[in-house]
Parts: structure tokens; sequence; C-alpha cells
């Protein structure tokens, strides 16, 4: 401990508790005065609707979205928590910091979000329901793709500053996407992963550091640090069709996003499998493309699963991504890292900027796609009402198209701005030999793997060592 | 083997297995005596509902419940069982025991339940259904909770009577608590996690282990069983918006508790956080308090979930026991360890006891404080019908209050009684030096952490021992 | 590397490449000519309907079914995936393949059961909705079993064309079980668990390894793998209620099955404890039974819980299940491997052979005594329509009898001709000495047990060993 304040001061002693307080506080003066149940959580929702059978509960949004709700929870913070643990030595930092911004995030959200969009002008007040819910872990999302980008090399402090600032940028950008643009992009190809991918490459761009290297013997994973962020790719995985439609249309909206993302995820992984094979000199497949690279395809189909893609259009784009992301991981990060001076540390860039970007562009072809024949009334998916009754697919593909310029021009800018923030050197950020180290913001107990003979082990060879009069030196004991 | 024998009989080897199988004998007769399936799970249920398109089928309980249940069930067995894996040397004892008892209680609890709430007088026969299950599954949690303060430290036969004992008395407690008294108690602040608690803590300060110290070795945990903790507790996390509103009425009951545990929970992770931060020199995280304190705030809203306790209400009570249940694991612990002679293994006064009682009396004030300008008519949540039809909500208040008292009392004379039960001399408990430690009760497999490289490491010590004819005893082998 | 390669070829840089290309572009091509979106997940849904109301909406069998698919869907990757996971050096195998076969067998499951049981005849198209990716999952389980019994042995191109095969195989015997002979089998114990189990063991009876004991050092389990291995264990025991009634009938039919597999699951937990402990010197219990044993009610349970076998009727199937199943691995699984050279590393015989015939035969029976008193119109639960609309329960019996057969005999043929397949030398498969090693066809980053001071350990013991002239030599290090 002393050892690290001497070079570099991590003491978040006071920085964080006081953020956590202040923060905490402020989101419940906030929600004080904001937040309210909307109708359907309320006690009066059986006046409402003015029958009391059975029929008028089933009818509460609750039973079309809460399922789908949960399984999104659960990849927030199951999914990408365990997936980030893969380091051999900051699982505590992956899954403990994704918790705490997660759950700050998530409170910001809900106030950001409805100002935004359900912000009712009579009363003032913004009404919540599970829907909200859905949405608030959606946007925090976005800020833990960023983290992905920086994990172990950013102190808890600045993780929240950054959540923060990219919730607020996420409200805002989802708004003009969705609400001023009226682009489609219910799991968020766009909104999410474009926006949080660059935001948090962006960031890394920033806080680029040259000797990263010293941390070196911290870097890379042990086998069962790869066993745990398999928990959280397998949780990611499974539950994605989830997350693409939660909140699509209900009945054959949710229905169809559903098999969509199932089957392209169930295509990403063979090319996954395959390129990852291909890259070995004996075939051998590296966990790094499982980890990461199968999920791809639910990043792609983002925008587009609520769509008619059609079946063998989602096996499609999941043949593509599988093979693009592992690519990526390959050869694009190792070129961010020198030449562009990107380090990322998880490869948020192959498995969410690169697909969402894809996402972005399959949603744009396949609007601009759609006919009447294939769709039916095309005012059910793509909602061409009210402001948007005249508007064309053609037109609509390309406002899709604009929705992806937004979010990343949102993430890159919005990331060089914050990015600078969290450059002031007061927010307790780890000096660069002790990156990806548990042991600067986290109580560690002693390593496992010291079992007690092995323990006297070490004091036998000590004492031999005095005998035999060795030279050894401590240096030897570092490498 | 023979050196733990030699010191305090462990042999389980009649006792475990005659217990599990006469009280399997037994479950199957008393089963086959009183439970039937209830209406909706019955073949003759189209018939009952006399027409059979397919809305009769999505009134059937099961779409309004299930869901929830198996989040609840996950909570039971992945949650609490991995929640306790932080030990070093006892996961396999935190998730095997768990297993054990939960599906040996849940059964005892269908019958307990079912004979205190709902025997149909007429035929004599409990008939079960999807609520009964989440029931029984509650039921249990109470036991597991109890768990928790005796971790390590009991034999699975104790085990096994404190269950059964539990689940008896937990029955007796909840239908004096909403039957008699009519308190409102969805989520089982008061007659979970207050009972739970304090039933565990009476029977950890029976059976106190004054050389306890002996066993130190193997307390506090390594790093990949504290990450092993995380999944249980972020599954009891994620799902316990699911737990509090399992039983609630449906449509808006459902909805409200799911929102208020959500927010209440979001709250706690920060001022987990920031106390946990503040307790340490340099504002290092305590992996103890991230991984128990931060779910206070779901026990604490146990029985105010489904209220109108307002989203900031929600807040307000998740930023109190964040607080409130780290200092706990700071202060409290080693004080009632020293003082008051209660060994607490897994900290429940923490998580469970102080936050349960806070949830009482949130409970109460918030029950006293509701109007109809607020609610509607109360009716619909209070259930004020039939006896209690001339209930007000003061008085409503008072009952709450006093249902508290009942879970306290239950669990402190409970655990008396069974921890004098239990320290009788014949159930296989491990000596003092021999706690947390799976050897005792499981057949592990080899120290992973010896690869065969360092076999070798042991085998030329030896060698050279003898070479240079060390004082070496067996003593510091022990350390 | 080079070690390997001298021994024996296991490169796959070409073969695994090809085998996912190729078979990801036909799953493609197919999907395009074939597979089509149902009328509930297709935009015209609402027109359909023909009316608009929210109603409409909630009738969608994506609501019925979407949970319990959600379930089975974590079942397959993380609860068989981690399940497999206990081998000390064969996790990324085990959850990784897992992963593979499971992504490459849903497609062509969607194919094959299409083909046989839902290609319409007009259109010569397969529509498939939520059912069809359940059945999907379901029967990729029986390869996924399969896979349990050579795990460690086989290379992945061998478990590729192992799914290919094991799909095809069980979307024949499927349609001649439920389709021909009209027998009901929802949770599959014949057509999922019998098959699987029975291909599996067949396959490993060809592939026998007489000197598979020089990869000794590589069987068992190490501290942590056995709980990752729990994980498994647990996700397959809670979701299986799911499992048995995600395809049941709408209403009381998913009800009863969900209450007749909770309670046949727990009764299994006991009476698995109970023989694990007698079948040790001091009662210790045995990780590989509490693992494994535990889940034989759920897979026994699978043909008879949709039936009114009455709960007192699962409690005791689970109850010998537990048993038996037990008692397979202490006493058959040995016998096996001695004398009819079936190597089954994971134990498949005992939990899903044996149980999955026991199940057939609990099956059969309850279905032959099943009476209009109890189930009243039988014609619901046994649909006695069409061609069988003469049939009568004992009847119906038979027909389950004889379901059982049939997936014995497909598994045991099936299993037969698929292992001559494999054994032909061009797949890869691993040499005897390097079986259940990740390090063959995984990029594996070093043992985590040798933190720096140990290592210094090393380099001074090496110095010794060359002061003090040891003798020791190579195979020391191996032992």
């Amino acid at each position: 401990m002393d050892y690290f304040s001497r070079q570099k001061n991590t003491n978040i002693r006071l920085t964080l508790p006081v953020v956590c307080f202040v923060w905490q506080i402020a989101m419940i003066i906030l929600f004080g005065v904001f937040i309210r149940y909307d109708e359907e959580s309320d006690t009066h929702w059986v006046e409402t609707k003015a029958h009391d059978n059975i029929t008028s509960d089933i009818e509460n949004d609750f039973y079309f979205r809460y399922p789908s709700f949960q399984d999104v929870h659960v990849m927030i913070f199951v999914g990408f928590g365990f997936l980030m643990t893969f380091l051999k030595r900051y699982s505590f930092g992956a899954v403990g910091f994704n918790f705490l911004i997660a759950s700050f995030g998530l409170q910001w959200a809900l106030l950001m979000q409805g100002w935004f969009h359900s912000l009712d002008p009579q009363t003032g007040k913004i009404f919540i329901g599970v829907e909200s819910l859905i949405n608030a872990d959606f946007c925090v999302a976005g800020c833990l793709i960023a983290y992905g980008a920086v994990l172990g090399k950013v102190s808890p402090v600045q993780l929240l500053v950054m959540t923060l600032f990219g919730v607020t940028l996420f409200a805002v950008e989802e708004y003009i996407i969705l609400n001023l643009l009226h682009a489609r992009d219910a799991g968020g190809s766009m909104v999410i992963h474009t926006f949080g991918g660059y935001y948090g490459l962006t960031i890394s761009w920033v806080l680029y550091r040259p000797n990263l290297h010293q941390s070196k013997r911290m870097q890379g994973s042990v086998y069962h640090s790869d066993i745990f962020a398999m928990i959280g790719t397998l949780f990611l995985w499974m539950f994605w069709p989830s997350f693409n439609s939660a909140i699509t249309d209900h009945g054959d909206g949710q229905h169809r996003a559903v098999i969509n993302t199932y089957l392209c995820l169930a295509s990403t992984v063979l090319t996954t499998v395959a390129i990852s094979s291909l890259s070995q000199k004996t075939g051998k497949l590296d966990m790094v493309h499982i980890q990461n690279s199968t999920l791809a395809g639910g990043v792609a189909l983002g925008t587009a699963a609520e769509f008619m893609i059609s079946p063998y259009g989602a096996l499609i784009v999941g043949f593509f991504c599988g093979i693009i992301s592992t690519m990526g991981y390959i050869f694009i990060s190792p070129f961010l890292e020198k030449t562009l001076k990107i380090q990322d540390t998880c490869g948020i860039h192959n498995l969410h900027a690169m697909p969402g970007v894809i996402g972005g562009i399959v949603g744009a072809i396949t609007a601009a796609a759609a006919s009447e024949s294939v769709y039916g009334k095309l005012i059910n998916t793509f909602d061409f009402t009210g402001d948007f009754k005249d508007r064309t697919v053609l037109t609509q593909g390309g406002y899709q198209a604009a929705g992806m310029c937004v979010s990343i021009v949102f993430g890159v800018v919005g990331g060089a701005i914050v990015g600078s923030i969290l450059k002031l050197p007061i927010w307790g950020d780890p000096a660069d030999e002790n990156c990806f180290d548990d042991e600067v913001y986290w109580e560690v107990s002693e390593p496992e793997s010291i079992p007690p003979i092995l323990e006297y082990n070490n004091h036998m060879i000590h004492k031999q060592q005095d005998l035999s009069e060795s030279n050894f030196s401590v240096e030897h004991c570092e490498s």
C-alpha cells in the first residue's frame, strides 16, 4: 500500500464516499420532485380500468415485459460484470465496479430519459413503469460498454463521472435518434452499442498510457478467470433475444425479434470458432474470441431484429459478424493500440463499436427494402403516424443511416470532452505499473495458491539460502 | 480422517442416511394423505372454466406467477448457496448443504403452510399450485438465513433438524402474523428475514464455541471464493424485485413492488460502497460489504414494497440500509462476537435481522400513513374485508408493528429451544479446529494449487532437509 | 505443442474451419429455401386476428412459452456446459465445445424437426415460432447428453459430426414416437434422455481407449472445478420444471408439469445424499453424486410430468431415482468400464440413460392407469383425436412402452454407426495421454497457481539441485 501511494495517490477514501453520498442524495431529491408510479403500477389501476375481472390485470404491461426485463437485468449485472472478469487479478474490479456504476447509472437514466421522453407537460412529472426500468438498464449498458475499454486503468471515481456524463449524452442522442429522426432501434445497435463503443474508445484514446507495458504481468488471464468470464458470455448470449425484444411491440414484434436474434447468434458462434481456429498454427481456439466475438451477432441485429429480415437474413448477419469481430481481435486491436494509441482492454471495438455500425447499416437497408407485401400495413412496425405519416420506407432508411451518424458523433465528441475531464489529476487513478490490479482499490485476501506445506517450503528455502550463501537478490523475485 | 475422528466423532454415515430416508418416506406418506393439485393445475381446469377458448388458459395463475417463481427459485438455490461460498474451503458445504436443506425444507413447508393456511375443511386436503411453491421457497429462505449464522460450525444432520423446526416455527408465526393479526408482509421483512435472522443468531449463541480461533486458518476468503460469492450476491440482488412481488396482488401490486425494490436496491449499493470505502485507511473497498450489505435494501422493503411508498421513499430506505448494514459489519459484528458471544459466520445480523426489523418499522409507518387520496380504495391493498372490514390504517400500522414483535419472539425463543436440542452430543458436529473445513463432510480432491513441478519441490526439500539436519518440527507446518 | 503433434496429429486448423463454414453456409441456403416466420411472429399477426385490442397480443403463444424457453436455453448452455466443467483441466472444452455444438445443432434441428413435423404441404415451407425454438433446444439436449460420455476424448470436429447425425436421428425417432406411435413425451424421458444416453454410450463403446489410464493425471476434479460444476447442476435442477413443462398444454398442463417436477427433484436430492453418505467409510459426501444424481428425478419425470401422477407419485419417482442413480455411480459405472468397455466420462448412464428408461416405464404405467374420474375428458391430456380417437388408455400405455424401445434402438444402432465413422483417423482426436487436457485444442494461459514467490522457489531449487548433485530425473517430474 505504501508502495503504491509513494508512486501515485490512489487514495479514494474522501472522493469516493463524497461522490456516492452527494449523488445518492441528489437522486432522492430529484426523484421526490419528478418521479411517480405510472398508471399501471398505481393502486388506482383497477379503478382506471373500471372493471375488476382478471382480464384487466393480465393486460397490465408488467406481464408483457417483466420476464424480458429480468433477462436484461441479468445481462447488465452478471453478463457485463462477469464478461470482464477474464483478467487474472481484476475480477473484483470487473464485477464490483460494474455493479456500482450500473446501480448509479440506472437512477440517473430514469431521470434523464424521463425528462426527454416522458415528462408529462401537465403535471411536470415522470411516470415510470416496467418499460422505464428496461430503458434505464439499456442506458446503463452503454456506459458499461465504455467501461470495457478502460477496464483496469481508471479509478471508481472516474467511472462514476464517466457514467454520469455517459447517461446524459445517451439520453440526448437517444432523443434525437428515436424521437426527432424517428429511427427505429429497439435493440440499440446504434443508440447503445455504437454510442457506447465510441464513447469508451475515445475516452481510452484521451487517457492513453504510453507506459502501460509496466503492468504487463497483470494483463492476460488465468485458467479460472477465463471460466468466470464464460459465465458472463453465456448469460449475455442466451438472454440477447430478450434484450432485442424487450421493448418491441407486443405480440408478433417481440416474437420475431426473439427468433431473429436467436438464429443470428447461433450463426455467429460457428464463424467465430472457424476464424479463431484459423488464426493459430495448430488450429487451437482462443478464449478471447469465444468470450467476445460470439456475441457480435446480437449487437448487429439490435436495429433489425424486429424487422422482417427473415430467418436466413438473420443467419447471414451472424455469419459475417462472427468473422469480422474475430478478425478485429486478431488484426484491428493491435493496430488500434500501436497506430492510433487506443488501448482497448476488452476489445469493445470488435464486440460493440464495429458490430453496432454494421447493425445500423443492416437496419437502414432492411428498412429501405421494406414493402407492404412483406410487412402488411407498415404502420405497425415503423410507426408511421402523426408527424411521420407521409414517410416512405426509403426515407426511413435514410433517417436510420442518419441516426447511426448521430450516435457516432455523440460517442466521439462526448468521449473527447469527458476524457479530458478524466485526465485531471484529482481522480485517484492508478500508476501504469499498478493497472489491472485489484490490490489498488480492494482489500484482497492472501493468494489462495499457497497451501500450508508450501509456506513451509518458503520457510525452508530461506534457511537454506543463508546456508548456501546464495547471491539471490530481490530483482529475481520481481520477475 | 483418522486425525479428525480421534478428536471428535464426525462420522455421519448412520445418522445422515437414516434421517434422509425416514423424512423422505414420511413426506411421501403425508403427501399421499394430504396434498392434491389445485383447481388450476388439475385436468378438470378446462371444464371448470366451462369455456375452451385460449383466454381461459391465460387466466391460469401459472402465467401470473411462474416467471417470478423461477426467479425466487434461483435466489434460494444459487443465490443463498453461492453467497455462502466465500470461505476458502467451505464452498462444497455452502452450496451442497444449502441444496440439501432447501430440498427437504420445501416439502415440509408445503405441508405445514398447507395445514395452517389452505387446508380444505370439507375434503381435509391441501390443494397446491404455483403460489404454494413460491410460499414453500419463501419458508425455506428463513432457514437458509439461519444457516448463514452457523455456516461451517454444524453438521448436515444438525442442519436438517434446524430446518425441520425452522419450517414448523415459520408456518406458525406466519399464520399468526398474516392471518390472525392480518398484517401485510408480501416480501417477508418480518416473516422471513427477521424471524430467520434471530432464529439463526440465537442458535449460534446457544452453540457458542469459545475456541473457534483454533480454526482461524480456515476463516476468511481467497480470491476466487470471493468471486464465486459474487454470483450469489448478484442473483439475489437482481431477482429481489421478483421476491418482493412474487405473491403480491396481480397487476399494479406486482408492478409496483418491482419498481420499489429495484430502486431501493440501487440506492443501497451506493451507500454501501461509500461506507465501505470510508472504513479503510486508503479508501479500499471490502468484498464482505459488497457481497452482503448491497442486499439489505431488498430485505428492508419486504413489507412495504407493495405499498405506495413512492419511488423516492424506496430510495431513502435503501440509502439508510446500505449505511446501517455496512456499519453493522464494521462495528456490530465484532461486538456481538466479543460481548454477546454470538458467532455469526455470514453476518446475517447485518444482512437480514437488522434490515428485517427496519423493514417491519417502515411497513408499519407506511401502512399507518396510508390515505384514500393516495391509494384509492384501501381495500385493494390492505384487504380490509371480512373480519377486518372496520380496520383503519392506524390500527393496521399497529398490527404491523405487533407482527414484527411476533417474528422476533418466535426467532429468539424458537432458536433457544432448537439450539439446546442441537447441543446434544449426538449430531456429529466438527471440533473447533475443524470448523469451516469441507474435509470433514466431503470427499475433497487434492488441492489444485500444486502443479507437478512444485510437488517435486516438496520432494527435493525433504531430501535436503535431511542433508542439512534441519530442526524443523511439525508445529511449523501447522501454522 | 510439438510434443503433442509428434504423438498424434491433433491439428484441426483445416478441418474445423472448413466444417464450420461449409455447414453454416448450408444452413443459410436451407433456411432461405425452407424457413419462414409463423403466423404469430409475422407482421400480419394483427390483421390475421382481425382485431387490434391488447387481448389479441396476449394470446400470442410467445407469452405462454417464452419464459420457459429462456429457462430451457439456460439449461442447454449454462446447465449442460458447466455441469461438465468438473474436470481439472477440461473446463474450456466443456463450456466451449458445448457452446459450439449446441449452436450448430439448433439450426440443423429447426430444419430436421421442421421437415418431419411441420412442413406445410401447400407452400413447402417450415413456419417457426417460439415452440420451434424450444424443440430445437430439446433436440440439441440429446446431443449434449451424448457429449457427456465422450467428454475429453474427442476433437471438436468429431463433436460436430456426432451432432449432425445425432440431430438427424433424433428428428426421425421423435417423429416415430410422437407422431406415428402417438406416445406422449413432453419432457423427453424417452425421446431426449434415453436416446441421447444410449447414443453417447454406444459411441463411447466404439471409441473405447484401452490405454486411457495414461491420462490419469488429468482425470478427476480440483476444488474450484467442482464448484463450477455446481453452477451447471443448480441451473439444470432449478429450471427442470420449465424443461418438462415448456411444450405441454397451456394452462393446467404446464402448471401440473411444474409441480410434479419440482417435487420429484426435491425428493431426489434427499435420497442421493443418503446413498452418497452411505457409500463412504465415514459418511462423507461425494461431489460427483451431488452434481449428477440429484438431477435424475427430472429425467425420470420427463414423460409423466404432465400426467395426473399426483404429488406423492412424483415424490416416489424422485425417491427411487436418487437411489438408483447414485448406486449407478458407485457400482454400475465401474462395471461398465471394466466389463463392457464403456468409458463414460460424466456418467450419463446414471444421469440420463437409466433414469430415462425409468421415465419411459413410469409414463407407460401412468398412462395405462389413467381414468376419466381422475383426468376428466382424457382427450385433453392424451390428445385422442383424429386417427387416434378410438385409442384406450391401456393401448396408450403399450404405445408408450413401444416408444421407449424405439428410442433405445435408435440410440444404440445410431451410436454404433456414428461411432464407426468417428473411428476414422481423420478427425484429429487426442492421443490417450492427452485426453482431458484443454492444451490440445485451446490456447491455455499459464497455470495460475504459481505466485511470484514460488517461481523463485523453483529457481532456487534448481540451483541447489546442482549444488547437491541430486540424481533427480525427468520421470519424477512427470509423476
